[in-house]
């Protein structure tokens, strides 16, 4: 079988298509034939030698995946061969808060996905929601669990304000209008406000300087959650109402300006960061996905002996909605 | 003005249209100009003298009304003349759990507000939802609040049951989809099959004496909430999941089966009675209702002279949506 | 090694102690050399073969122990050999809420614990305290575990009501002291009385027909939680306060008179069913237990030889506090 | 009767002690007799003119007070002469989250308690716990409301970190210890240390630079809350655990420094800022206060002639405990 292999800090160019045994799965694992992954900013960062959790300095790249069980083994009970699956980022972490016991992860400190079979532990599978193709639950794993976290506690008729058209950001999205919230997304593209308004945002606004006056102007007491993808803490803070919360979800470009406590503790709100979710919360938002009829975005699908070229693509040309490396 | 008086244990024939004097609010009180009112169960039982909670011997009846400001008194800071307000079933139940301090209740203990104009404490008021006519408004308070107590803690995804065609479940099926659940109605009726379709049911079943396996053969693991507005422990403990619920809302028939606590017990579901709700939970729906775009399933209007002709098509007709009157 | 093995429906006499073949721990798994066990009032239905859960036609019963790892199977990293552990009743139960995938439980689907070595997935695991004996870890899987659920979400200031000196009331009776809530411990003896008070029950009353009326009288709105082991849910719904919870903890006795689901209804109080708790949930416990210094009543110790005796003891003496098997 | 006024900016030689006519307690509104007050750092804050919410420009000054009730206004049903009080430091903010609408605040932008007589809205009434004195309530709506409030969510066997001896920080503890929690007090004096220790703190650290190294040292994971009164964010980020809080519970020197944002996101922990707490918070925590007959701490007592001489020995003394001007 052909498996993608990767070293950190050689960038893109670093990534290898190579010929390697079939991995046999051992005691409660499970084979998979993987027939799609997906690209997250944080596969970048690992290429780049720069991401922030520790990383083989040899590895199958990519934490997202989706496929199908080809073989299980001794002590699989619950999994059959057949079965569509798809795993979650950090496959020790079930339920409840994360735990430093928790860190191990697909595409970092473990292989990842980005080959035709993988070896995977049965607790880490997570069933694909019944209407959406492979290259559609492969955009789940680390973007979507990410918004879905992120909006944890959000009410019917609360106030959401998105940033942008990243891939948490447009989950994040669509799960607030399925959770019946009221949905203030930022861009500052035209043409991309077009794209949110038909995703189901209630307003969109131009991501100017002010952005912050502007929810206050449209949402009054402010924003009960703010999905926070660019770390500039000391906006979303004056965008928020008090008692809301700031959902701090990452880092995507490199410096992010120092915060002011005091506007934090004036703001009245909480910041909470968010490190994806739980086995439990992926099934949680996956039941919801089914019920909502949810569609991920993809914005483009490339061949397994493309994948080189999938990176450099979602590297050069920030898409709106995920791209899909697809397989088999 | 003109009021509707009651007697409690006279029935609708002892419903009657009188001359009142203009009342005048007193500090923190306000004058409402009544535009509509809408009925429940309770409103019969208060007539029939068989109502649980304590009533005057002598009353405005109906707790569900919204309408206008027209003055306020001394101390009021935060109405104004003109506003569309709604208030709340338990005037004094602002927030947090119910208590016994809580129990003067609108139409009950206390006057109601079938009449053209009423005073109310500043504090009982609630905005009506903009997108709202003051008849559909009326309709809120206590079914629609009942529903909303019912599905607390329901997340996206969750399947929720409801029972019939009767004002809280009507409520209970459209909050949940607003929430993104799976929502499973029961009823006897094809007729009223056809119009739960159209409200957003994604199932409809017919309610059968086994309706629980149906439930359980759709459901798999059970419905994760059962809104049991029949007082049928017995059935809704059958259809509920393991560490689901059963929100118990009252009995609209007269008599229950006794209940084998073992089969509570053996659900591994909690039952939590729910008794109306708080002016805060009443807020929070409203948002949910305004981001949503809500709109309440009105069956019938009358004139404000045919209240009792109101009353009476109410008894007797089992209407799908709520009976309103108007005034004004 | 020797172990003792059961028939249900056998009784007590039909225990038998034998030598079997020395386990050996598979993958995942670890082989622990039993120290103590404690018994249940399930041990006995086990025995009586009325217990109603799945139950094996032979097998080592009871599922509470406490002992020793001496050697750990392949792809065990986070246990050692020389660790002090228990286990939980329901191995595979390890957060969240309960499922029927977590059925498989210790002494009854699965064998159980009352062997001189025994093997269990590493999942199952929970460290024992750093203060306890292994005879007192050996109270904690079922009894303790059980009283920790069923005061789930209580606060401190809030009147928690404990009824009788079994195992699962005398640990609620610590554990709600531990949360700084007041204690009300109902019984029918004086000695033990004084028993209940020497474990920091705040008021002990007289177990009389009319204990909801007195429960009222000491706490006025009644109590926020009351932990039900008897099963008489019309009692404990008079005793609990409006927006409070009967903790359901199973039925001690055969037969539980029905209920008026109308008192239910009335009583404005939730009835939760308890079943043991998460794994989860038994690490959170053991941390309040260290925090705390909280050591378990341990009534009476038998040797391991003399097992049946101790069952014996433990079905005709109602101890106050738990009955004690040690090994090795 | 005798009334202290304030001019915010004038300092403590701004106080002047004056007489005022009696007032009288309109609707819903109740006059008490003030029996004691006690101080805390807003009041310094207030007198500087630095305070960061709005101020009367001529006010009677302090916040906290107890006293008995006097005589009762129109429409006060609740409350009667005799009454043992404590009122919200907001009057207004009686349940949930807190709002803009619930900004005015005793002894800022409305009169406070330092006078012989004050009349305050029923609503904002919190009865005296019954074992405490005038003196050891007076100490209440600031201080342990906040540390009531800074803790919520925090359960038995959590592990919580208090810094130095201020108000808020000494009922944290006393409160933590309360519900079952471990506490690592941190101070710089060995004789302060002694009184932590005796208050209940199971371990008591010297503050110095390095102390959150310290705080992982004897908690593992860090803890499950930091209760930061100096506003030191990044040092209290270091030291709680992932999962964890810090509660912000604000800035009692000038500057605090700048927040790297990815300091936050890498703790993993939420940060939630505190301004005291609601009516209904007050009443739960005097219920626990009771229960546990926890006494607050109470450095020194001054005489009503006396309180600017109270207010400068606060400032000048860094008592352990609150200082407390008694009236009547």
């Amino acid at each position: 079988m052909r498996s993608w292999r990767a070293t950190p800090g050689a960038g893109i160019d670093g990534l290898r298509l190579q010929e390697a045994p079939e991995p046999v799965p051992g005691p409660g694992e499970v084979l998979v034939a993987v027939r799609a992954v997906s690209l997250s900013f944080r596969e970048l960062l690992v290429l780049r030698g720069t991401y922030v959790l520790p990383v083989k300095p040899d590895l199958v790249p990519v934490s997202d995946g989706a496929g199908e069980v080809v073989a299980v083994g001794p002590g699989v009970h619950r999994t059959r061969v057949g079965d569509r699956v798809t795993a979650g980022l950090f496959p020790s972490w079930l339920d409840g808060p994360f735990g430093p016991e928790h860190l191990p992860q697909l595409g970092g400190s473990l292989d990842g996905v980005l080959a035709e079979l993988v070896v995977l532990p049965e607790s880490a599978l997570v069933p694909v929601p019944r209407h959406l193709s492979f290259a559609e639950a492969a955009t789940l794993p680390c973007a979507a669990v990410t918004a879905w976290n992120a909006l944890s506690g959000v009410r019917a008729g609360d106030t959401v304000v998105t940033l942008g058209t990243g891939g948490v950001s447009l989950f994040a999205l669509q799960f607030a209008v399925l959770l019946g919230a009221e949905v203030i997304a930022l861009t500052s593209s035209e043409d991309k406000a077009r794209r949110l308004k038909a995703l189901g945002a209630h307003e969109v606004l131009h991501r100017r300087p002010d952005w912050p006056a502007e929810v206050r102007f449209r949402a009054g007491r402010g924003a009960d959650r703010v999905v926070d993808v660019a770390g500039d803490l000391s906006q979303s803070l004056r965008a928020v109402a008090v008692a809301g919360e700031v959902a701090l979800v990452g880092f995507i470009g490199g410096e992010v300006p120092p915060l002011d406590p005091r506007l934090l503790f004036g703001s009245g709100a909480s910041v909470r960061p968010i490190a994806v979710g739980s086995q439990a919360q992926f099934r949680a938002m996956n039941r919801a996905i089914e019920v909502g009829g949810l569609r991920p975005v993809v914005d483009r699908e490339f061949a397994f002996e493309d994948a080189a070229e999938a990176f450099r693509y979602y590297e050069d040309e920030q898409p709106l909605g995920k791209v899909v490396i697809t397989a088999g």
